[in-house]
């Protein structure tokens, strides 16, 4: 327990935040089981010691409790601190799992939020639900209940866009090759999301981005699942 | 001339392939001045001997007459065969660069084509027009005088779906970080086409991907302008 993990805490325990994941299966890569201290979207103060609001922050124990946040600098540290087993093996790898990272953050993961977001707000602590539905309806300019109206025929259009991934794990195992390295957690995050926080489904069975997402639960000990629930501290 | 690169031809000896950039932005990475060999859309029988049609096509002359066709093959060749300086510096960035390459050509190159595609074919050799006329159409499904109607609405979308190159490139120089490397090369070669091919502008003045442009046209004593005509043999 050298490395403590902020995590967002959704209801009932639940552990969905994208970027909490890579966070999570980061240090796991690393061999790092972290101590988990759940933060619900209106305790932000319990991270203020970052200086910044957001969760994954880690403190590292190890390393005179370092404090890092946003879970791309976690990654990035982690390699610095803990260099065996790269999570970007090379500064083009560094750079180019950025714009993986951005194409997740702008193609993929909006376009997902429109189709689940009022999943995810049956699934967020009822002290959190006013918080999570004023920004939400903000940020869609409609009600929440209206957000995911005609989601079937936008699922279609979102398949699609994933082609330029579902090409690359037609040919190979993992986004980064043989063996799964941050791309990979960067992609599993965005895709436990909805796994988690929703019962609609994303991807169809015999998509290789469902094969995929399946190696990667079974990861770690089957990580993916066994820290869906986690403690409500 | 240790190298003799098999290219695409357009009239006037104009050459604006996006693979053939590829290779020809690879090759003087490695500071390989190859020797051009110009074939038109319907010579597809002169690179016959690489037993596939398309080009680019290079044959190493310093390594048995050893021939490669595919621009990622290509690359991944140079790098085999001339470690020195990689196009792609880990196997990380390998996949990495595959997975660019393919969000290259799903969400960018399709959609630059349809609002480009009529422009190319005024660039395109005379004899090669009826081969090039039949094939866009068959694939568009209408008429080349059609495709491009309402590609300023067009364009707007498109620009959008740039925006996780756009990211990177406001936080560093090239989209492999701080120097060139293959990744960029792939890009280049996208948005080179448009340019020697089309007078429609696609990317705006104040656009920090035309910014990156500007740069890559300069590297290698500008051969990005340098090599826009070459032989028409």
């Amino acid at each position: 327990m050298s490395v403590v993990l902020y995590d967002l805490k959704g209801k009932d325990g639940l552990r969905y935040s994208p970027f909490g994941w890579r966070a999570r299966m980061a240090l796991a890569h690393k061999g790092i089981e972290p101590e988990n201290v759940a933060v619900g979207f209106t305790e932000k103060d319990r991270v203020a010691f970052s200086g910044q609001p957001l969760v994954p922050v880690i403190v590292d124990r190890k390393h005179g409790d370092k404090v890092v946040f946003d879970s791309f600098q976690i990654a990035c540290y982690l390699d610095e601190a803990y260099p065996g087993k790269p999570l970007m093996d090379s500064p083009q790898a560094r750079s180019l799992s950025q714009f993986f990272g951005n194409w997740l953050g702008m193609a993929v993961l909006p376009a997902m939020a429109g189709m689940i977001v009022n999943d995810v707000f049956q699934r967020v602590r009822a002290e959190d639900q006013p918080y999570f539905r004023e920004s939400r309806e903000k940020r869609f300019g409609k009600k929440l209940e209206e957000i995911p109206i005609g989601r079937e025929q936008r699922l279609i259009a979102f398949r699609a866009t994933l082609e330029p991934l579902r090409a690359l794990l037609r040919q190979q195992d993992f986004v980064c090759g043989a063996a799964p390295a941050y791309a990979d957690y960067m992609a599993f995050g965005t895709f436990q999301w909805p796994r988690i926080a929703s019962d609609f489904e994303i991807l169809q069975q015999d998509d290789p981005i469902h094969a995929w997402r399946q190696r990667m639960i079974g990861l770690f000990d089957n990580l993916g699942d066994r820290a869906r629930i986690g403690p409500t501290n």
